[in-house]
């Protein structure tokens, strides 16, 4: 087992001006090759404190994977600090003026000095060009351990251990295992109830496998992760595991595929030439956007309705008056007919709908804060489901949001498979 | 200055289950109290990792803010730590037992053994009820410094800072100064460049006063924080600068007032009595779902149409066919009949639209990918611009959506002005 640190350095990581999404990224991926990452230290943009974070980090990981700092302007110290950890002088890289020039061709830009000398690099390192930007990624190594100098803009620095940092982490710790993952998309299990559930199976996994739960606003995606050196006897032993857990969760996993659900859906729906509209009530808009962030949904997603007032319920998606009155807004009724409405004007073969209390007010006695109704359609079949949420509005959204998504996901898969 | 350090403690952060956006919430708040947070470090829930962590803070800063590694099941090992590094026994707190059972006899549920536990708490510390959640929040000194245990769920932290943490770290680092903010919103300025443009203005700002640039996806929030004993002497240092900042800034501020947009905009229309629809093609849903994010939202705004597909934009927003053939969905003339027709069929004062590209694919020569149209309408009034953001669908999404909720604000803010 490799173990990594991950030292993000940044001052605007430490006036709270960003949010840092690129170290648990990076956990992940290197979770996927069987690296385990033990600290993450987050300093800011001054050289004694970058230096005393490598010492530190040198001491008692084997792997250190660096983000921040190597922009071309003044207030970024991380190349010059790395110069001055690994004893190392600037050179000349033509290979990174190259990438530069193309990369600011491209877009018509012209290359002032500052970006001129992002080309300049240490001279004890190894320089792994950034196609999706100005400053390289350097990698450097000392006693057997590495240290991996990565650019703070995600995009950039996902491209990079995406083309490069993973597969040589891999060859210079001679990881020739071969590496196994199995995924699940579990349903209708809150987190401490599948572990309980799943107590026995996982202290029974061989030591080689293990089993990660990653949980996200009401569905909990779990992972087997399997190593051995040879690959045949890991594939049965993963098939083996699979039978088990298949056994243990029955219907509650509705995915083997490690793909985010939008991404499952708009997929499904493309193969099988399907159409989506959507009709939101107390997810605001949140399914929409969900399914839009994908690139290409416009293949299968025709848009929604976003109902917030009674009136656009009425008006546009031709909801029933009176249902409104005498069950409320927050009905089975209401929202199956904001599916039917989604549906009709969008001409679509498939809709959801929402329609609930996201709180913190609106709520009552017998439809308190968390109460959603959902409804799926596929052509004249529907289904729809009441679900008791919890008080905290934005845990509301994004758990109707997921759970509506699920549904449909189960609905048109079930009709697709008979 | 009191240096801080944050440490944040568990498995589910290293592994890349969780994005940590705690820190960076204590951070905003702590620089709010002119605190600086100096490191963030996170380990894993391992004894010797947490007090090996503690040792390093306390040789490093003034103050220590720790989250996570609290709750009732075993894995959770900060407590027990803590009475190992402070030398302290875990003593039974009969207000913690009775916070608890307030807490589960709201929801109706029962006590079990491992939540009663959390009532033990350590005897050398201060505890800090929790209303929000079980486990109470530990307040240790030591020569002069201060450790500070908080849960990791984040309401539960934001809470027990909020209500006691922030104040008792002013009182007893002596911040007896007063402090005192001033929020600009800045549009049409990238960071670096407003960086360049306001270079001499910050070189000129006094000692105790101090500039921070919060920018988010194509706006900036400026903001100066000054600190000093006499709080009639800091008035007017403040408002000397800002005389200067509004001078140097002009129109391209367009609020004063440190609260986001979403939450502007719903205060000045129900102070105005005004409604809101939106029409989102590229946005796909991103600017009705930020608007509905804030609780009451449903009082000013009525809902929308998320109008992916040209059928969309022609069946219920009655946008012309041939208009959409001419110019292309993509278009001023599109926007502004998309806008028309969300303000007409939602019977809403306002609306806003979106037409664009936001890529990956779907560029073309004369409109690339991140062209987008925007238009928002105030009863009669009409206005409309086209943008060309960048390359990265996300970050268009979201640019899109800021320079409309701006568009929409600076137009009735205006036209409520006369």
């Amino acid at each position: 087992m490799v173990n990594v640190e991950i030292i993000t350095i940044g001052d605007e990581l430490l006036i709270g001006q960003v949010v840092d999404t690129n170290s648990t990224w990076i956990a992940q991926e290197l979770n996927k090759i069987g690296f385990d990452v033990l600290y993450k230290s987050t300093v800011g943009d001054n050289e004694k404190d970058i230096l005393d974070a490598f010492d530190k980090a040198f001491s008692r990981v084997s792997a250190i994977l660096v983000t921040g700092g190597i922009g071309p302007t003044k207030d970024d110290i991380t190349k010059k600090t790395l110069c001055k950890y690994f004893d190392s002088k600037l050179i000349f890289n033509d290979d990174v003026l190259k990438n530069i020039e193309a990369l600011f061709n491209r877009s018509g830009r012209t290359i002032n000095e500052l970006t001129h000398d992002q080309a300049y690099v240490p001279d004890k390192c190894t320089v792994i060009q950034n196609i999706a930007g100005t400053a390289p990624c350097t990698w450097f190594e000392k006693d057997g351990k590495i240290l991996v100098s990565m650019p703070g803009v995600p995009y950039e620095m996902k491209s990079l251990m995406g083309n490069e940092v993973v597969s040589r982490l891999q060859k210079f710790f001679h990881q020739t295992d071969s590496i196994q993952h199995q995924t699940f998309w579990v349903n209708h299990f809150s987190e401490s109830a599948l572990a309980m559930h799943l107590e026995t199976f996982e202290n029974e996994l061989p030591e080689n496998l293990r089993l990660a739960y990653l949980p996200a606003a009401g569905i909990i995606r779990l992972r087997i992760t399997g190593k051995h050196i040879c690959e045949s006897f890991l594939s049965s032993q993963m098939a083996e595991q699979k039978t088990k857990l298949l056994e243990l969760l029955g219907n509650n996993i509705f995915s083997e595929e490690d793909r985010p659900l939008e991404i499952l859906i708009k997929d499904f729906f493309e193969e099988n030439n399907l159409t989506l509209s959507v009709a939101e009530s107390c997810t605001g808009g949140n399914i929409a956007r969900q399914l839009t962030t994908i690139p290409g949904s416009s293949v299968y997603f025709k848009g929604g309705v976003v109902s917030y007032a009674n009136e656009a319920k009425e008006n546009i998606l031709h909801v029933n008056t009176s249902d409104i009155e005498q069950y409320g807004a927050v009905s089975q009724q209401v929202v199956e007919q904001m599916a039917k409405g989604a549906q009709k004007i969008l001409n679509t073969d498939c809709s959801i709908a929402t329609s609930g209390i996201a709180g913190p007010g609106g709520g009552t006695e017998t439809k308190p804060v968390g109460t959603v109704w959902i409804a799926v359609c596929y052509k004249e079949e529907m289904k729809s489901q009441k679900f008791l949420f919890g008080k905290i509005r934005e845990n509301n959204i994004q758990r109707a949001t997921n759970a509506a998504l699920t549904m449909l996901y189960e609905l048109v898969r079930n009709d697709n498979r008979t």
